[in-house]
């Protein structure tokens, strides 16, 4: 009995931030999940209002749906097109030293919606997090939070208008007074229904919820927002981080703040096909920041699942499935002409390109991009990382 | 069968943080508390090792019991006979304005431990813990604790040794560091085995026990103890915060640190009878540091608990029942010659002297008591509070 409803559960679709995972192991329900997580679907009219107020193209991750999902969005436009402005959080987990593509796409969209709206960002790093769910110690975390801190850099942000933490530095004073306002508004039973906790897990993640919440709120950052408590926030996330958020939404208006808006993403594929996130437990499942030129040609060769048919003939006659197909997946997110997207689309599908062929222009498009990230990289010295999480004021940040 | 297994619980005697109740509402068995806590009783031979090593009469805290259980009392002894220092460790929770005398009692003796081994000494004002039991705003969980830190300074602490720090002020950094180190090693089966907590309480006071634990270890203070991690702690507290420390000592060992030592206080009485701590929310039963001399004149006369017999005929027969009465135990703590208080006990005992004579030096003896505290505490500014809770080193601090 007790095990047949283990294979039940198993059957579901688990999405929370340390598990993704479709149903019967198969691809994640996205509509599915905007229901029960109780978001909104970004429909092509935030688009078009997109590019009208901020007078550029929509980023790729816009309007190829990458970005899928929001919670109050529009209240961050109508603020935008009043005049007002808002601040971007985002964040990362440093729980390991080399960032794969999929780690990427929160932070390119992020600087994207920097550049687009002329906001402040602040990005915190979680190495308190993962010290506790990974048991690394302390100086582990804090070296993987600097580490990581490089490759967002990396990304292009304007040092002027961003500040990066870790949170081993960061945590106390007013950030703790807003971890322990959201802390006395959470029962361990709510905890428990959000997040899943058990007995068994330590106090230590019991106690977290309340960090990765202190940044929606400005007063958390006295050095960036002093006097300005009523600016919004808006938290561009994938969306196995909604739980925390939709705890911080709930217990916002409880201590007098707004609530976050969020802009959240579905989950860049592994290489092996649309099944959930990447595991870092297994190398060749996605191509890392790190990866060689020949690396990335060996996975995309060896390793990347595609739709296409099993021989010539079959591929000239039925073409590829495109639905399945890794590689139409990646340049979906990476390959930034339409036209060559829609071009390549059409004639795979068709079954007058050949996977191998879609292949070679996957591994051009990922080496161009891994290249000029390690070029990027390389250029931070530990002193710009310094200077980005240097607890300092921001000025001009909003002009 | 619910009911009568709730009458059963409420026979028992409970003592943790937040409530101390005798068995049946009767005295607290402090042999049996130490029998379930597992601490030592404080016996004869560490007062006159105490007496020995520091050259100075023991307080009378000390030889007549007040301090009466310890937990590794005798290797903070063998250290300081060995030549090495340690530092004193002690708190408040800052939910009230005005302290009574019961609440002087560990700062008064941790004057004289300050005093007699020449140490450093830390004071954690709990003002987060506050905030989140008794539902106070930040604000004023931090305005008490400033007020209460200026009774504490008014105990005459050395500021050349002395740092008291405010939680909301002061977490953050290395001392951050310890509450997720701490934090990493309790699971939430075993808090709420200590603690008692359920699921409907919210997951603040579930984060709380590591911010109490974090000051038992000298890196927590990386202005005072920097290079001295291996530097022993000594807490005196009441025996109603053993939960944190057992739980402090658990952990210690397992992220590399030294237990720290306790030596523990039983409670300081009611005016209405020995059945527990005072009570807050009932002023007359309890002599406050604000009370003016015909308050302390009334209280006592009015409210203290004694054991005279009811006529004086019978009084002069049987004599008081010194074990019941609250001005011997008052006296106890605050009349410091020994001879008088020896003589006041016979005669008093025998029925020589009556109810109203020993209340009436209570009376003076707790009115001298209160305006000195008064005098002193007037002395305290503002300045004096910045300055003792100013993150600097102390200089000499072992001198």
């Amino acid at each position: 009995m007790e095990k047949k409803e283990d294979n039940q559960q198993e059957e579901e679709q688990v999405v929370n931030p340390w598990e993704v995972s479709g149903k019967d192991g198969g691809k994640i329900d996205y509509d599915k999940l905007i229901d029960k997580f109780g978001c909104q679907k970004l429909d092509q009219s935030f688009i078009d209002r997109v590019e009208r107020l901020t007078s550029r193209p929509p980023h790729v991750f816009l309007r190829r749906g990458v970005f899928f999902a929001h919670r109050d969005f529009n209240e961050i436009l109508d603020a935008y097109e009043r005049g007002d402005k808002f601040y971007l959080y985002t964040g990362r987990g440093p729980s390991s030293e080399a960032l794969h593509l999929g780690h990427l796409v929160p932070f390119m969209f992020t600087k994207y919606l920097q550049d687009a709206f002329k906001v402040p960002l602040v990005i915190q790093l979680t190495d308190d997090e993962k010290c506790m769910w990974k048991n690394l110690s302390v100086e582990e975390s804090q070296r993987l939070a600097r580490e990581n801190a490089k490759d967002i850099i990396a990304c292009g942000f304007d040092i002027s208008r961003t500040f990066i933490f870790s949170d081993f530095d960061y945590v106390g004073g007013a950030f703790y007074k807003n971890m322990v306002k959201v802390a006395k508004c959470v029962t361990y039973n709510k905890a428990v229904g959000i997040f899943g906790f058990t007995g068994e897990d330590h106090i230590g993640k019991v106690s977290f919820p309340p960090v990765q919440a202190a940044p929606s709120f400005p007063s958390s950052f006295p050095h960036l927002f002093s006097g300005k408590d009523d600016l919004l926030c808006l938290i561009p996330c994938a969306i196995d981080q909604d739980p925390y958020f939709r705890m911080t939404r709930d217990v916002a208006p409880r201590i007098g703040y707004h609530k976050p808006a969020l802009i959240e993403a579905s989950f860049f594929p592994a290489l092996q096909g649309e099944t959930g996130k990447m595991s870092a437990s297994d190398p060749n499942s996605a191509i890392y920041v790190t990866d060689s030129a020949k690396d990335i040609n060996y996975k995309v060769n060896k390793h990347a699942y595609t739709g296409g048919q099993e021989s010539m003939e079959k591929h000239r006659q039925y073409g590829a499935n495109l639905e399945v197909d890794i590689p139409i997946k990646y340049l979906s997110f990476f390959l930034e002409d339409d036209a060559e997207l829609e071009h390549i689309k059409k004639d795979y599908g068709a079954g007058r390109m050949l996977t191998g062929e879609v292949k070679k222009r996957l591994i051009e498009v990922l080496t161009e991009l891994v290249e000029r990230h390690r070029t990027a990289r390389a250029a931070v010295t530990d002193e710009t990382v310094d200077a980005f999480m240097a607890v300092r004021p921001l000025p001009n940040m909003f002009d």
